[in-house]
């Protein structure tokens, strides 16, 4: 039994700009040499996600940013708004998607289905630099 | 300490069928011979959720499935839907409630509460063959 | 590589008390006497939350009630009020916010981000006390 971790680091575009980042959690799993155990990947910032869903442009460019704009709109974070930069909003949306993801690895990957890739999803205002934590815990 | 994984299928009904799985996932904790550590509940499919929540058939069966419809309306994944199935919908509604979940088990128990039960949530349009992994690291 | 396990309990307001819990967090990793891990926040209730954001006041008291009563307003849960208490709305609320968060230690710390709080959310009507599980695998 081993702990492995691993950053990265990318780099965004603003909101709402959804990366696959399925091929280097992968390479994460494959360089730890572990072959079973539980990853999580974790983002440790305020106004971006970790999602796991189908990497589909249609799903992830058009439905995904319309149904955040739904259900969190743009200035519905007018309390924290006022506090500096006008991205409350980008922060209740982290909130509802969350910044961390617990999967399963086995057989040296990540135990995710066919259609399923990893997604790191910018929701703040602005271009950032963002890091992704990838732990694994296994053997 | 050690890693133990197992999975199992469950067929469900289509939109939105609850399934209550906490028995499943006790018989594996039990079944692994572990007592104490964490376990990832993990559905590898994109239109489909782990909750964590009480299985009340009123919750479950009525007020789930008209909440997912206010957050994510039918409809509102069009973009994905022009791709092929009309299940665009149930994909946005699989990244709001996600697909996996972290537990502590402890005394070869999943620590969960009197009213937590784990439910398996169906958001897709048809009936289908889901699978679910039950992977746990601990001693 | 161990598992060390710690729970504490926490007194709440109320609908939508949010409660700082980063410290109670730290303070277990750093009494684990572990370095390098996995760790997961578990509450074994099913009318709260918990979230890792900015524990800013004008976000965390203001806007996020306010994103909550868009999202699953009150009385939106009348399946399960039938069956007792009114707080159907607080169970929707927790199941989309979640009761789990994994997240990765190092250096004997969470591996937070500067901004990055977690937060427990009290979304029951009524003043309860609550239990945290924090668990912990690692070296």
């Amino acid at each position: 039994m081993a702990v492995h971790r691993q950053t990265f680091s990318i780099k965004t575009k603003g909101e709402v700009h959804v990366i696959d980042i399925s091929d280097r959690v992968s390479k994460v799993v494959r360089d730890s040499g572990l072959r079973e155990g539980i990853g999580c990947i974790f983002t440790p910032h305020t106004t971006c996600a970790i999602v796991a869903n189908e990497f589909e442009p249609g799903l992830m460019e058009t439905d995904l940013p319309a149904a955040l704009e739904r259900i969190v709109p743009k200035g519905s974070g007018r309390g924290h708004d006022h506090a500096g930069e006008a991205n409350g909003h980008s922060h209740l949306r982290a909130a509802v998607l969350g910044p961390s993801l617990a999967f399963p690895f086995s057989d040296g990957r990540p135990a995710l289905g066919t259609w399923q890739q990893i997604v790191f999803v910018e929701l703040d205002t602005q271009p950032r630099t963002r890091e992704v934590v990838v732990q694994l815990v296994g053997e």
